[in-house]
């Protein structure tokens, strides 16, 4: 690199690290809230969170930024970067034009409505009242639909809601894949459903004291690997995983009296968000590229460990045993395949967050759908529980008997998170089909578990995806990793072993 | 207010809020790091707290904090404010005049040096080396020498740092104050040395189980009044206590195995603390105002809980029962007198963090003195081992076997902060001055005391002193509250009282 960029170089890297900075309080700020802060700071706190993140705006959306961007863009200087470089110049223009292309005083206008329109929701949910919130949501999709138009529309304009999330899938692609993934699921989840071989839930039950539970998740997080030099765990009423800096990725998870597998899934699936940011590799420290690549490759790393290892007949073959030591009263009939069993039951249920490894993603599906509907077909918010509870017969076999437990369960569209769904299962199909690469190169993979000795699959994450943290897009790794671009089949196959195995079923011809 | 001067005030506000938003998140930065965060985080942590602590200081010396105190300053919009804007107003200036007064790079230069003298100084405390550590000092004096001519001399060249911790004190008071008091207190202390009755302090000797410390901990801070929906007790290694916001006031605590009484003086320090910020005035929120008048005065009121109530034969009265029952064993045969009788032993010693309630003001009119040789009379960073040791002797009548234990021992000077350590001695009086009233305006004191009814006393200091925040200066404090000017006899009072009854002596001529 010629002197004169070096120097500019290096005056960018300190405005990155700057906003590293800013991220990292924010996150603190944050974390201290939802773990212990005391409960009349907190209108306070929230104040100072909206005004550090709107410090952290100014400077993404800086002059310097601006400047900054643009000569780093020019072809014969941008030659001269790294790849690293490029994918930090290309990020930051990319969210530097998003940003500058909403007017500001527009923006403000929705911030304040969306903040509003959560609260509008919470009543809502609560009383079962959806024809109080459909104006507040169709104020959000109006102005979405506004900011579309300022965005710029490539593609379909439901596109432009979906790269926010997950860069290089477009509504073509998932189109076909999540047509695929449907194809295969539904009769699985039929078959499943008309199934005499059903595990016994009741198995599970249980009291269950929360010191022997915070035992057990941290002899499960320490046999993931996960570094506590370098991170902490916390308990708070929804568990969330959260990287500050690479040094510091904290977990937190919930402890029930009377459900145990809540808080061992939990910390699971936090640990596998906090394996990929602890392991990042340390060069890209202080910029933006030291997260996760996307929404979806972040779920991937933690439905990999929650579902794929952790719900795995292996997995419970070597920890059943210290289970059964924390727990002797709850378990002691229980034998370890009943066990494994129990934890991997499938049933058609109303509600997302509760759902299974299997239905989960037609719940997703669903969402995804409707999505569409809304911002490329027109769709009014009115229409939206009539075509909610239709989907939810003819996918999953149940109509919701309120809107609460329908169209009014998730948070997300009230505060504007359109194309956010997606990331969830696109997270269980990039598993799927890291898996089976996985077990492809590693072939003492089940051994490996079945022995606990599970950092070697730990380190073969680490060299494949987690240390390049966001420096390649979602599909540059998948296809790096595993050869071949996002294949929904990878997710169908895993799931058609597993519960034809676990429910007795006959190969489907 | 006429319209355009409270619109300016209003923008003036938010920048106000925007400051005290920047120290919240410091705050809580700094707290995190001393209370758990991982080890692997901490380099990079370090950097962050850096970097948003010179945002700080861009918003405390913008170009918009100059142009709005100077707005406020004039004559005729001045008289428009409120006694707090008005104070708000020249606090603000002070700060911004004292900042702008040093070059930055001058200014970059020193905190550079400052931050490692203070390792220079850890290396030479553990080896005990002076001569090592003697050019870094040196440094460091001479900065701040070229930084009290930037600043401007007011009286004398020491009284322009004193101003900075204690405003309204000066060296000519001072030197007053303090030859009074040590007047007394030397005699005092010789006569305690010589007296045959000595409180037995192996009667504290024991092992004392951590969460038994903590739950004694915790039911006294909550019959102090201090209110854990504002606030938390945690453990770190030195205690202490942040006020990130009047309804978030930390304080922390460490559990010595051997030691008990150790946690329970620094949950009564550090609350006293914390009393005072939970229960500043509403209003002040948001303001430079809303913290403490001085270190001074924060200090009175942590060393008022700690040592006038929290080491008083009637505080043990009540609470004796209570420690106890929690330490059945240690305990046994010991009775409330002789408890209380050797948590009040006085022993001229080396190290002022270790020392007692007299003689702790004797290490503190030591260093008053030396910082006044060095900025007043030109002493020299080499001289200060001898006249350390010469003053150990002359006042306490030891003579430090090694600098570690001598002129090493404290980190203050280290990091530049001359004229801090007379806030130590000052909380001392202001508290015997403070407590000489609240006896008399709060006749049944005593008698609250020894039956735990310990909340009209933190209603009485927040009605006279808490809730007024900064929005009046410690020498408006004090007289308000008690009449008159810092008066040291009341604190020479207080002990001589105290330690003729405990040491049995006779009532000197």
């Amino acid at each position: 690199m010629e002197q004169p960029i070096l120097d500019q170089w290096t005056a960018f890297s300190v405005l990155l690290a700057k906003i590293s900075g800013y991220r990292e309080a924010i996150g603190l700020l944050h974390w201290d809230l939802r773990t212990g802060a005391p409960r009349k700071g907190t209108e306070i706190r929230s104040k100072t969170i909206g005004m550090l993140s709107g410090e952290l705006f100014k400077l993404e959306t800086s002059p310097e930024m601006g400047r900054f961007t643009e000569l780093f863009s020019q072809p014969e200087i941008n030659s001269q970067l790294t790849d690293v470089q490029r994918k930090i110049v290309k990020d930051c223009r990319k969210e530097y034009e998003r940003s500058k292309s909403i007017p500001p005083e527009k923006y403000e206008e929705y911030a304040i409505l969306a903040a509003q329109t959560e609260t509008m929701w919470e009543t809502a949910k609560e009383n079962n009242d959806f024809a109080s919130f459909e104006p507040w949501l169709s104020r959000i999709v109006a102005f979405k639909q506004e900011f579309i138009d300022y965005w710029g529309v490539k593609g379909t304009r439901y596109d432009t809601l979906l790269d926010m999330y997950e860069p290089d899938l477009t509504v073509e692609k998932l189109d076909d894949i999540f047509s695929r993934l449907r194809s295969r699921l539904v009769p699985l989840a039929e078959q499943i459903a008309a199934s005499p071989n059903k595990p016994n839930g009741d198995i599970l039950n249980g009291t269950f004291d929360k010191e022997a539970q915070e035992k057990f998740g941290l002899f499960i997080l320490k046999q993931m690997g996960y570094d506590f030099d370098a991170g902490r765990l916390d308990e708070s009423v929804h568990p969330f995983a959260t990287g500050l800096n690479p040094g510091d990725v904290r977990i937190t998870t919930n402890y029930l009296p009377d459900n145990v597998t809540s808080s061992i899934f939990s910390s699971l699936h936090e640990g596998g968000h906090a394996l990929y940011e602890q392991n990042i590799d340390k060069n890209l420290v202080g910029t933006p590229l030291a997260q996760g690549a996307s929404m979806g490759i972040h779920e991937s790393q933690s439905r990999l460990w929650e579902n794929m290892i952790g719900r795995s007949r292996e997995f419970w073959h070597r920890y059943y045993g210290d289970l059964k030591q924390n727990f002797p009263e709850t378990f002691k009939d229980v034998e370890a395949e009943d066990f494994y069993r129990s934890i991997n039951r499938v049933e058609n249920s109303l509600i997302r967050i509760e759902a299974d490894e299997l239905t989960y993603n037609l719940h997703i599906i669903i969402r995804y759908e409707i999505e569409k509907l809304i911002f490329n077909e027109g769709l009014t918010v009115k229409e939206l529980p009539e075509v909610w509870n239709s989907k939810y017969k003819e996918y999953l076999g149940i109509t919701p008997p309120s809107d609460s437990l329908g169209v009014l369960q998730d948070v997300h569209w009230s505060g504007g998170d359109f194309g956010y769904f997606a990331s969830y299962s696109l997270g269980n199909m990039y598993a799927a089909q890291i898996l089976h690469t996985l077990r492809k190169e590693l072939p003492e993979f089940d051994s490996q578990v079945s022995s606990g000795n599970l950092l070697p699959i730990k380190e073969w994450l680490t060299d494949k995806i987690y240390r390049y943290g966001m420096s390649e897009t979602p599909s540059q790794i998948i296809e790096r990793v595993t050869g071949e671009p996002l294949n929904p089949d990878y997710l169908a196959d895993y799931l058609e072993a597993k519960y034809r195995d676990i429910y007795h079923l006959e190969q489907a011809e």
